[in-house]
């Protein structure tokens, strides 16, 4: 059997070839820097740019199917390849489209009545003022297309705000959305099989720094909102026929619960997953892209291995030449640390996390924070 | 720093690229063909024979140091290449030399007063029959170099085994050793690091089928007996100033405890420490080879994470193509799955792993047979 194909070398394809070793299942990784993060972990490593044809269409021709760690390679190039190759990406490049673009994205939210905050387009200044207005002078402008990490985000609370966000001429398209005063972040990753099967790993709560993911911990206990939420993302995992892991990112407010974001891939806030269940979500979606079935009797689905769990991301404090974790090995009874092995560290660059279990969230999140501050002092990354 | 150079691409040198992964330290191996299993689990694989000095040098100029994943490599090209490129070898090549002929070994033994079974060399058939009177009819004749796994191991308990024997003529040295019969048999690895600092893992006992390592379970209670081997072990391991994982193979008698067979790198009985312990067989080999130190304060040595442990050998059934587990993952709550990617099954080969932790050594065994038959049948091999 061919190998199942990613489009991307860094540290989320790292860690799904790591899995993939662990399954005994071959992994073929497409990517353009020698540097890459998965390029250290695999003898199957094909130099080439996922967004370009000529590229993707030969290295599909070696894949059983092919999935990948960003959803924001050109979707156009991926479907002709996909077509001319007759080889199957998962999740559906339609999907990434849609997703890709934060319009359509909203618009299929409201497609499918999942709660999120009001929003509006804003192509121009003009339509900047009128959301400001719309929104009681609490906005939060985002770019369309490719922002990530807070990149392509702005946040106006203030006729100033405004200003400066204006007077940067609002080149790109937008959308503007009413900020949402939230008691706490959440996320959630759910994995969806081609049959139909809906595995959810647990809700945690995550902490932003810089509109960085700074820590998760969980499990959040499931309330009757949470619990409808879950019914609402079925639905919509089922209605676009989704297959594989999809990190979904939540605010929870007195009002209840809104979508914040949603990324048709591994995720962030669900690496706490491999060390906190029997199957993390880097196996069960290559479990899903496989065709496999994720749920059911006599088939192995996750299970939790620690009553709690926490997970702090190591990121990167300054720019420098990337440092080798060399010290020793870096693990305690309760955590475990992952390392990307980038070839340069950079101010708030995700140079690896630790995942600790425990028997609350609190604890965990504590142990977490201590080893990642070890961490820190013995690599000085 | 440049990366560790493991000798060899088995299923010890995948285990220990692996392991260097999740320890984010590079590394790189030295293996003949492109089918060998660590191959497909790194990008920085090396085609060449370490058993070629051209070879072996080219490869170790890239390296900071040096390990093997097998004791039976030619020993003079090793050191040969070790002193031009000035790159060191851990284990030192001349214990490599030491061990890997089995009358030396038991001289090394007799030398450091461990107990080991009556032995003497044989040359000639003449040799064979002198044993064979002076062990009371029940031997063991062993070829010096290059046996494992039960090849050129010879039982002889009646005149006609003896017969048997002595005609295929006794072409290679062997060394005859007094029959043991044994309670039990038992392992232990031992890792030290280049400062003298020593762990040892717990003692296991393991189950032979047809000369192969079955299963292992454990912890085995420590008796005064193995409370007193672990200290002539110590006082041998500081004598002969050994660095990295040593597998130690013993028989527990009526009479105390008789060491059958020691290998100088990380072993087949001691794959359980990768799911059993916070830190593994590979790791702390990978630490020692480093030069890091593997005990003492302040520093990360290896805590059991169950109270009880079993590994089950996926032995292959027959003769055929190799086969992908692709049925879906196949870890339990208790149990962990471990696939070696060979390119081909063959009867008896050694084709992954299933360790599995419970309460008690009992109840880790019976889970570890279940999922192993189970593996057996889903996967076919």
């Amino acid at each position: 059997m061919k190998p199942i194909g990613i489009l991307g070398g860094g540290q989320l394809a790292r860690m799904l070839v790591l899995e993939s070793h662990c399954l005994g299942w071959p992994t073929t990784v497409l990517s353009p820097n020698e540097a890459d993060p998965a390029r250290a972990v695999t003898g199957q490593w094909v130099k080439g740019d996922p967004g370009k044809s000529k590229d993707l269409e030969k290295f599909m021709h070696g894949c059983s199917s092919v999935t990948f760690e960003s959803e924001f390679y050109d979707t156009n190039v991926i479907a002709n390849a996909a077509k001319s190759t007759g080889v199957r990406v998962w999740p559906d490049p339609k999907v990434m489209a849609r997703l890709q673009d934060r319009l359509s994205q909203k618009n299929l939210f409201d497609e499918y009545e999942l709660p999120t905050a009001k929003w509006r387009p804003v192509d121009s200044s003009q339509d900047a003022l009128v959301a400001y207005v719309a929104f009681d002078g609490q906005v939060v402008f985002k770019k369309r297309r490719g922002g990530y990490d807070g990149n392509g985000t702005f946040v106006v609370r203030s006729d100033n705000d405004l200003g400066h966000f204006a007077n940067q001429g609002v080149k790109d398209s937008f959308i503007a959305e009413e900020f949402v005063r939230f008691i706490r972040e959440l996320a959630v990753i759910a994995v969806r099989d081609r049959f139909g099967g809906i595995f959810f790993y647990p809700f945690v709560e995550s902490k932003q720094q810089d509109s960085r993911c700074l820590w998760v911990k969980g499990p959040v206990r499931e309330t009757r909102g949470l619990v409808g939420l879950k019914k609402s993302l079925t639905r919509f995992l089922n209605g676009i026929n989704y297959v594989g892991a999809m990190g979904i990112e939540l605010f929870e407010t007195k009002s209840g619960f809104f979508i914040n974001e949603i990324a048709p891939r591994v995720h962030n806030t669900g690496h706490y997953t491999v060390d906190a269940f029997t199957l993390g979500q880097f196996a069960l979606h290559l479990n899903a892209v496989a065709g496999k079935k994720i749920t059911g009797r006599g088939v192995n689905t996750p299970q939790a291995t620690a009553k709690a769990f926490a997970m702090w991301n190591l990121l990167g404090s300054h720019d420098s030449s990337a440092l080798t974790p060399w010290e020793g090995t870096l693990n305690s009874e309760q955590s475990k640390f992952h390392w990307y092995g980038k070839s340069q560290t950079r101010l708030g660059r995700k140079m690896g996390h630790v995942n600790c279990l425990e028997k609350n969230p609190e604890l965990a999140l504590r142990e977490a924070q201590k080893m990642a501050k070890n961490l820190r002092e013995k690599i000085g990354f």
